[in-house]
Formats: C-alpha cells, sequence, structure tokens
C-alpha cells in the first residue's frame, strides 16, 4: 500500500531532523578542522567531540569511546566483557536488537520484568539470592524501548547499591535521556556510581539524526582502553567527518535546537495518540510515555498478535509485535514508535489499527 | 622532535585531499537527499553509492556492499568466511592489519613469497598440491602494501585458475588501483573470473579521504546477502551521511580531479625518493614502485632494522619495521609511506634516515 503508516521503526520523521543546521555543521567541520575530518583518527574518536562528550557527563577523557553509532558500542562492549554462557539480566520485554546481539555471543540472557517505574529489582535480587549473578545487567532507564517506562529514582539507586553488592556491571543505555517531553529529568546511574559498576551508552541518532551513526559509550578507563583496542582491530578509526560534523553541530548550540524540536513534536504525537487510541480502541491498555519514541500497548488476553500484524499490514499500517522484544509471551502486545509518523498521520493509523483489531478480534469470536 | 618526518603511516597528506570538493559535496548531499542521507539505511549500504560502485565493477548491486571502510568489511568477510583454524594463504610481506585480524579469527596463516611481479604462484601451487588447501588467499594486486609491487597479468590468469581447481576464495584486496601513476592498468581479477572464486575489496581512502571511513566489498550474491545479514546486527547500517557524501563527490566527477591530484603528487615524490635515497643510502635496495602509497627497502644483509627504527626515531624521521608485515625474517627491510609527506621534506628524510644507518651499521661494525 502506497500511503502506509508506520509505527514501526524507531527513528524520526524527516520533518524534525534539522538539515539546515546539519549541513552547516558539515561546512564548518570542512572549513575548521580539514585535518582532523579528512584524516585517520584514532579508535578513541574525533578528539573535540570526545571532549564535548566527556565535559557533558562530568567525566575525564579516558572515560569515553566514540563509535560509529551505540549498536557497534554495544558489540564492542559484549565481545569484551561476555564470555560463552555468562548470566546477563535484560529487561523484560527489552529492544529486540539487543537480545539477539547478546544471544550471539553466547550469553545466558535472564529477563526481569519491567513495571511501569522500570525493571523489578526485588525479582533481580531474588535471582542473584538463588544463585544467578549476572555479569552484566542490561538497562534502558528512560523511555525504554520498546516499554516507553522510565526507572524510578529509588530503584536507580537500588540498583547501584545490588551492583556493588554483588560485582556486576550495569550497562546503562540511555539514547532517549533528552527527549523528556514531560516530567522531571533524573540523573543518570553513571553520575550516581561511586564503584565502578556502570557502563554508559548513548548516541546522537535521536539528537542528530540516525544516518549520521556516532554512538559513544563512558565507563572505566581500563575498559575502555580494552574496547579502544579492539575497535582499531575492527575499524581503525569511526567515522571521522560524521563525528567533526556532530560536534559542530554541538559546540554550535544547534543540538540544543534539534532537541527542543523533537521535544515539542513528540509531545504533540503522544497526545494525538493517546485520543486516537480512546476513540478508536478504548481496549488498548498503556502508560503514556514522559519522552522518547515508544509507546507499549496490550490489548485484551487472547488477542494473536501475529494475526492482528497481517490484517494491520493489509489496511496500510505497521508496528512491532511485542513477542519481538520478549523471549516468550507477549500474544496480546505491541509497540507503536510515535516517531516517524508526523501528527497529521496518527489518527488515520489508529483508525486502520483499530480495524485490523476488530477484524481479528471478530474472527477470534466467531470461532 | 617537533618536526618529525613520517614515512610510517599509509595516509595522505592534507594537500592532496580535495577538502573543497568534500564541502561542496556534503553541501549538495543534505540538499538533494535530506532523508537518505539523515535516516537510518539499510546494512548494504548507502543506496546510490552502492548503484554507482555496482556500475563501476559492471556487477548487479545484489553483489555490492557499501561498509564502514574497508577493514571493517575485512572483518566481515573474515568472521563469515574463515573458521577456527582455516588456513589462509597472504602475501608474504603483506599488510600487518590483516595479519592481526587472520590471526583473531584462529586463522592458520600461510605466507607465500611476494615476487616483483606479484604472490609467488608456484609456490602457492606446490602448498597446495602439498595439502594444504587454503579457504581463501588474500592477495593485494596493485601496488601492494607494504611492498609497492604489482601482480602481473600472466600471474592473475594462473591465480584465477588454481582457485577455480582448487576451490578456493581470491580475497582481491585493492585500494590502490586508481592510484597508478606510471605503466599499464590491469584487468581486475573480479572482472576475469568466471567461477566466482573473487570477493574483491576496496575503498575511498585513497580516493576521497580516509576520515570518510567508505569501504566496499564486491562478491557472489548470496555471500554478499548473508554478510549483509552481519553488518545489521552490528550496525544496522553503516554512515549514512558520509556514503552520500562520498556518492556525491563520485558523481559529481571530482574524484576523478582528486585521483589525478593525487597520481601527479605522488609521482613526483617517488621521483624524490629515489634521487633522495641514490644519494643519501646508495645501500638501498628498491623496486619503484608504479602506484600507491609505499616502497620496500632492503638494506644489507645484518642490518637491525629494529635498532635503525630507534636511531631514526631519535633523529626525527619514522617509518614501520619489515618485520611488523612478516611472521619471520625481514630484519633488514623496511616500508616508506611516501603518501603522507609532502615533497618538500622526503630529501631531509632520506638524509635523516641515512645518517641514522651509518650510526647503527657503524656501531655494528665496531662491535
Amino acid at each position: 500500500m502506497a500511503d502506509t503508516i508506520s509505527f514501526a521503526r524507531g527513528a524520526p520523521s524527516l520533518d524534525i531532523v534539522d538539515v539546515d543546521g546539519l549541513r552547516d555543521a558539515a561546512t564548518r567541520a570542512f572549513t575548521n578542522d580539514p585535518g582532523g575530518a579528512t584524516a585517520y583518527g584514532t579508535s578513541i574518536g574525533y578528539v573535540p567531540l570526545r571532549r564535548w562528550i566527556a565535559e557533558q557527563h562530568a567525566v575525564d577523557e579516558a572515560n569515553v569511546l566514540v563509535t560509529n553509532g551505540s549498536m557497534q558500542a554495544d558489540a564492542f562492549l559484549f565481545e569484551t566483557v561476555v564470555a560463552e554462557g555468562d548470566a546477563v539480566v535484560v529487561e523484560k520485554p527489552t529492544y529486540d536488537r539487543t537480545l539477539l546481539n547478546l544471544r550471539s555471543h553466547g550469553a545466558a540472557v535472564r529477563m526481569v520484568e519491567l513495571e511501569t517505574d522500570g525493571i523489578d529489582v526485588a525479582e533481580l535480587r531474588d535471582l542473584i539470592e538463588g544463585g544467578v549473578t549476572p555479569k552484566l545487567a542490561h538497562v534502558i532507564p528512560n523511555f525504554q524501548n520498546p516499554a516507553g517506562y522510565t526507572l524510578s529514582q529509588a530503584k536507580r539507586g537500588e540498583l547501584l547499591t545490588l551492583a556493588a553488592q554483588h560485582g556486576f556491571m550495569i550497562f546503562e543505555d540511555d539514547p532517549y535521556k533528552h527527549i523528556r517531553f514531560s516530567g522531571e529529568d533524573l540523573p543518570t546511574m553513571l553520575s550516581m556510581d561511586e564503584h565502578d559498576s556502570v557502563v554508559y551508552a548513548s548516541s546522537f541518532s535521536k539528537t542528530v539524526c540516525p544516518g549520521i551513526r556516532v554512538g559513544y559509550l563512558v565507563g572505566p578507563a581500563e575498559l575502555i582502553a580494552k574496547i579502544a583496542k579492539l575497535a582499531t582491530n575492527t575499524y581503525i578509526s569511526p567515522n571521522m567527518v560524521a563525528q567533526a560534523i556532530v560536534y559542530e553541530f554541538c559546540a554550535s548550540g544547534a543540538i540544543d535546537r534539534s532537541i527542543a524540536t523533537v521535544k515539542a513534536a513528540l509531545a504533540e504525537r503522544v497526545a494525538t495518540l493517546d485520543a486516537a487510541l480512546k476513540e478508536h480502541l478504548p481496549e488498548a491498555r498503556y502508560t503514556l510515555p514522559e519522552g522518547g519514541y515508544f509507546m507499549w500497548v496490550e490489548l485484551p488476553e487472547g488477542t494473536d498478535v501475529a494475526a492482528l500484524f497481517g490484517a494491520a499490514a493489509e489496511r496500510g499500517v505497521q508496528f512491532v509485535k511485542g513477542t519481538d522484544f520478549l523471549l516468550e509471551g507477549g500474544e496480546n502486545t505491541l509497540r507503536l514508535a510515535y516517531s516517524g509518523v508526523t501528527n497529521d498521520r496518527i489518527d488515520e493509523g489508529i483508525r486502520r489499527l483499530a480495524d485490523a483489531y476488530r477484524s481479528v478480534a471478530g474472527a477470534a469470536a466467531a470461532a
């Protein structure tokens, strides 16, 4: 269908990308630092950007490694830290690519329930007391992918305490932090950490654009140095042109304007989505996200999300099945990404989704 | 030393990088295709660039994968094709990073002598007839790194015949092809291949700039699809901004002007290097390269290149020891990269190198 409305992809629509700002940043990158932008760098990344990131997190530059997107950062971290058979805790549900990546590294993945205020720390404690000490716990603290939920301040502290007690690493995967459009910003676990328990990852995909492929890790200097060596052997250096453009975009303040644009647009979309669901699909249960790209939707028990997926596709609307973010279960759940759908298309998209739901629910009732 | 002259790094000096052309290409990339440049792409790379590369090699787009630099392409290929313990043939000497990368994949690396007209095909045949059939043979056909030698047309054919007979893959690693400043261009083995024996890699590091980190693979569609899947799981997509810039640089013809600039400068540098070696270090033996970045230098038997390296560093001149490109031997050899040294510094660099050589040779004679 030509005018498919896709709630599937966690990516921004083009109207909220500052293309003019990027073009200007590129011009400045080649003018201000032609040598740095065009030459091989080293695997730690473009030096001025690394410094800018270190300042943002109030850490030393030695704690920062800038990579070709944060997925690549994850892959490096897992290759360095996770050995075949190691227990790794993730949230239930969690980002499907993280699941895939961990499993391809041979990790014994343990999912711990994600509540609306974040990972169930009590369940994690029970798991550990039951004899499973994870090598690392992967947590997306803000506006989680796929659920849109945020880890509370109290749980951030509890998680740090648990990590320090039991000697596991918290992998704080935080690309959505700056896209908060309501509620109050919470401190990163990285900033609260007193025992070198946290490795932090983020990216510029949500604040600059995804095609620029710039992500980063912040962590203990020794670990960062180890990963830098692996990165050197993999690709010599990450993309210096792209990182110089991001640096210019950040240093000029364009990034703050870009974030403001994104937040305003996404807040409006969430309101529209909420209204559309209430009107067309009142069976849907969800928690309104305070930021980020995603809303997790639960439909009545017995809904077959695979059938819904097909019926929706026939009607020109796409989403990701909840089952993709889980090892088992979730057949009545789905993820709606509102980042890529402009506000004027949301109501029509939900109308189609509701129509698809009726067709599937009707068929189930008739059977 | 502040004014160190480095013959160490295989990278272009800034004066032969078309910074203005890159800035213009970046402006066009964001103007002509803002959506394609800023969004996530897919792991096959930026579609118009992939098509442009396919046209250059007269292959189908399905045979091409564009990556974050060709080192990353190598890493993907090795991860896909080379299993622990597989025999892999490389040239002796060969690029140190390829050696490292293969060994980290657990390959049983077999070095086959590199002659001035390319790999010793008779030795490779003997090796195979002796029972070692390699999974792949890595060959840098043009202006080899580190030796600067070029594989003859006859040997290209012989290698293809051998590969077809014994069912091994030729990995044709060809980043320097377009940087030929004398002699005649030879066809790629990829273009001569009738049995899907060849996987070809190249990059834009030598024709656009290294900091842009764009490389590519050309090979059988099935293998490319397999690698694309691995690439998706590693980084979702390579750098779309950088690849869109490269595409605009290529499509506009800027790349042809850039190549002409590079070739003219490097031809001049080789002539200067030749004259300087003849004058200051007549003991040096070498074959004048017809293109590329590198010249391989043999000093008299008994020269201790590690000692020379130290003595040279004290005098503000750098190179890479021949031993770095070999599993054993090469103590009297070194690689001079003239790509990064402007013409006006070459004579002084060789003067210092000669002085270092005298100090080391003198000490050895006195010992």
